[in-house]
Order: C-alpha cells, then sequence, then structure tokens
C-alpha cells in the first residue's frame, strides 16, 4: 500500500484520493459485527441524533473495541498518511459515524482542520482523514460530499453552529461555499462497504440528511502527524485525544486474525476523559 | 404529447414517466423569472421553511401569476393526463416548492392521494401529480425520490406528522419504507429544468434537504378527473381547490406567446380562500 506519484499529485490538487472495496467484505464484516454492541452502549461516547435514540457519532472506540483498535493500527490505512506526511502519525480522532437509516442527520459544510485549530491548538493541517465505508454508499444514503480543490485555501472563516444538529461544528457560510463549489463542483464517491476515502483535513466537506432504508455506518478517522500534536486540551480528550505515541501497525491480516491490542477503556471512560 | 402504449403500461408498472427537458429553456425562462417575484411576497400561498424565510412552497400561483396560469393550461402537460384518465381533468392543488439551495428542508415519505383522500375526501386515486423542473435537478440537490411500483398498494397506513417541518404531512412509517424499498427499489430522476415527471398520486415519494448552493425550484401540479372532485373543504381553498371545470388547454406555444388567462386572485387572496 504505496500511494505512486499520479495519487500523489492527485491527492495535492483535489484534496482527496478514493479506494474502492480497499477491505474485502470479510474484513468489514468483523467491524460491522461490532457495531449494533457499540452503539447501544451508553457511555459519553455515543452522541445521539436530535430528537432520536439513533447513534450519531460514536467515539474512540479503537480504546475499548478489539476489532476498532486493530483497524486502528491496520497498515492500508496508516502507511499511505505516514507517506504523504513523511513522518509518524498518532490517532487524534476516532468516530464510528451511524449517519442510520431515516434518522441520519445533516453535517453542514465545515473543514476539520477548522475544528481543530480553533478547538485544540493544532498547529498545522498535517492530519489526515480516512474515511472507510461499513455500508454501501449509494447516492440515496447520504454520501460524503466533497468540494474538490477547496483545501487549497487553508482555513476558511467559519461560524460556530451550535443548534442544527446534537453536535457543535464550525460551519461556513452560504455565500463562500457558493463561490468553492463554482470553482471546484461537488463530488461524492459512492461504493461497496470496505472502499477508503483519504482527505485532506482543509477539504470542505458536508453530507445531507439519510431518508434512505439503508444505514451509512463510516469510520472516521483522523491521523495527525506526531510534531504537529494538539497543544490546547479543551475538549474532552474521548473527542480529541492526548497520547502522541506514534501508531504501530499490525499486520494486513490484523482484521482476520486477532492480534493481541491494548484496550484501556474496556471496562469505562476515564472520568478525566470525560470532562475538559 | 400523446402516450403511446408501452409508455402507459410502463406507467401502469412503476407509477411514474419522466420526460427530460420536454419544455425549452425560452419556455422554462418564462416561468424562472416570475419565481422571485412571487416567493418575495407576503401572501398566505408562501409557506416558509422552519426557522429560515426561504419558500418551501408557494400555492396557487396560476391563479395570481399569468404564465403560471398559462403554464396550468398546457397541452403538453394536461393532455396525456387526460388520455390517461379518459375523461377531462381540474386543477385539484398548484405548488411551486422551492428546495432552496442550503435551506430546502427534508419532505418526508408520502402519498399524496393519502392526504387528499383523508383531508379532502377525494374519491379514488383519479388525480395526476405532475412535476416541472424549473432549474437542473442532480444527484446533490436533493431529487425527488420515488419508489417504483408503490403506488399499487393503494393507499398505506400513514401517521399526521406536524412537527418535522413547517408543513403538516401524512407520513409512513419506517418499517412499511424498508419492505416497499426492498421490493422495488429507489430512482430520482434527474435532468435538465423543463423535465417533467408524470406520477400517479399513490406512488409513495420523498426528498431530502438541499445542502448544495443551486436551487431546486419545481412546480408541482395535481390534476383530478372532473368526476372525481373533493367531496370535503376542510382545507383553505388555496391549498384544495373547489372550482372543478375542465381545464381547457391553451395552444403549445402559450408559455413563449401572451394568451389571455383569468387571474381571479391578482389583487389578493379572497378571505373566504385563506380559512378552512
Amino acid at each position: 500500500m504505496k500511494l505512486d506519484s499520479r495519487q500523489i499529485e492527485r491527492f495535492e490538487r483535489e484534496g482527496y484520493l478514493f479506494f474502492p472495496a480497499l477491505f474485502s467484505a470479510d474484513e468489514i464484516r468483523v467491524l460491522t459485527d461490532e457495531v449494533p454492541r457499540l452503539f447501544a452502549q451508553h457511555r459519553p461516547e455515543n452522541v445521539r441524533e436530535k430528537g432520536s435514540d439513533a447513534v450519531r457519532t460514536n467515539f474512540a472506540a479503537h480504546l475499548y473495541s478489539r476489532p476498532f483498535a486493530r483497524l486502528a493500527r491496520h497498515p492500508r490505512m496508516v502507511l499511505p498518511v505516514m507517506q504523504l506526511f513523511g513522518e509518524a502519525v498518532y490517532m487524534h480522532q476516532f468516530k464510528i459515524n451511524g449517519k442510520m437509516a431515516f434518522d441520519g442527520d445533516v453535517w453542514q459544510w465545515h473543514q476539520d482542520y477548522g475544528t481543530w485549530r480553533r478547538d485544540d491548538d493544532m498547529p498545522d493541517a498535517r492530519a489526515m482523514n480516512v474515511a472507510i465505508f461499513l455500508d454501501e454508499v449509494n447516492e440515496f444514503n447520504a454520501p460524503l460530499m466533497f468540494i474538490p480543490s477547496s483545501h487549497r485555501l487553508g482555513v476558511i472563516e467559519a461560524g460556530h453552529d451550535l443548534t442544527t444538529t446534537s453536535y457543535p461544528l464550525w460551519t461556513i457560510d452560504h455565500g463562500t461555499i457558493a463561490a468553492l463549489v463554482a470553482r471546484g463542483g461537488i463530488v461524492a464517491p459512492k461504493g461497496p462497504p470496505g472502499s477508503m476515502i483519504l482527505f485532506h483535513s482543509c477539504l470542505v466537506h458536508a453530507s445531507t440528511a439519510n431518508l434512505s432504508p439503508w444505514n451509512r455506518v463510516s469510520v472516521y478517522l483522523s491521523l495527525c502527524a506526531v510534531s504537529n500534536h494538539i497543544r490546547r486540551f479543551q475538549r474532552p480528550e474521548y473527542i480529541a485525544h492526548r497520547d502522541f505515541t506514534p501508531i504501530e501497525c499490525l499486520p494486513d491480516d490484523c482484521l482476520t486474525r486477532d492480534y493481541d491490542v491494548p484496550l484501556p477503556w474496556r471496562d469505562g471512560t476515564p472520568a478525566s476523559a470525560v470532562t475538559a
């Protein structure tokens, strides 16, 4: 799993790379089998949709779920990010986003790095987003939408939206989005479970409400260059991690074979990780 | 504009027919030029989105706007409906739905005839929905989604949703939608401005939120067989019309040439048409 020069050039130009079906059905099943158990738990890491019990996002499963702890060390996901940054990476944020059938609400237009700089004092945009599809993504279950090349503008002015959904977000105003789309258009990668998207942490993205009867569960990992670790601990640790230890990859078969992984939060979230 | 036997068979099987670019850009411009003036008016016919000033739906423009009064009599739209019903039709409902850029909210899964039977006591599903695109419809601006063949089940049980959006709707529960989609799938016709969809008034449909910077304004006309006129006048007349006079078509060039049309509500909505 090494990116070639055309892929690197494309990433720099458009801000994302799409790898359809990078993980096999057998590998993904190990993860999807675990999701209902995770979403059923009542712990602070499960943020539910406004006015519904559906899970909008689950945080930090790599610290209390064995399959997701193995995914967090998967070379097919980690190595290309290390290659692009030219250094080791640590896990800044780990989410399983529900975007559940019927109940999955919108994510407004935003840049992830905007939040990390404002809230977490991450020095540079040297953190990568990785999305891994646990369900098929099609035109009806609210795929991620990207504005290609929008990452080239760096951090764009944003306002803190505390009301639209159940999760606060630094969102970009309509005039700016219209101008960006006029230049770059919109793309929405679709594909089978096991597909992966790498996208720049300044790439502007959003997704609409999922009215379909198909869940669109995805894992979103944010891998930060170790030298670029966050400086401010304003958000709870289960949202913005403070362990900057470089990720050590497991072998390529780590989803289908059971490797030993630490699960420090298996018996509950430490009190210190819940408050800011 | 006469449907052939394959089209009729297809309509009966799938519940809809799609005619891309049926109206020309010049014809559609006559309508789109009029929309901002209509949406800017403060009259009861403009229903705005929850928490925004954007127009969700405008009712009865054919009674106070010259271009839309001409559209309401257009043979390319009226004749195929008369052909399918084998009798004259009247205008049961006339809407311009905004689904505006950024602000356009969801329409939950529903059947139109469900509402017309429950609220208006329309005897049979002998009323046709016609959607005419005033903007391009693409995968990003929240196209109408249909469940093909769902019209064959007749009226499906529904609950009155008074809270999700700014407009009350009889909506169908998630389990039923999942079962219908498992059989029929979902389709979302896309195309240039001027495209037209005819769809059965029992066809289950929905549309998601429009997060794109592109408006998706459409005209929705509901043409009812004259013998099937509504019996109950529970909803205001601007929503469910009580004039059962058969539509008389204008010539085919009626959008680009100025024919004389009555505009009875030009100076305001009659008080009797606003209350139930």
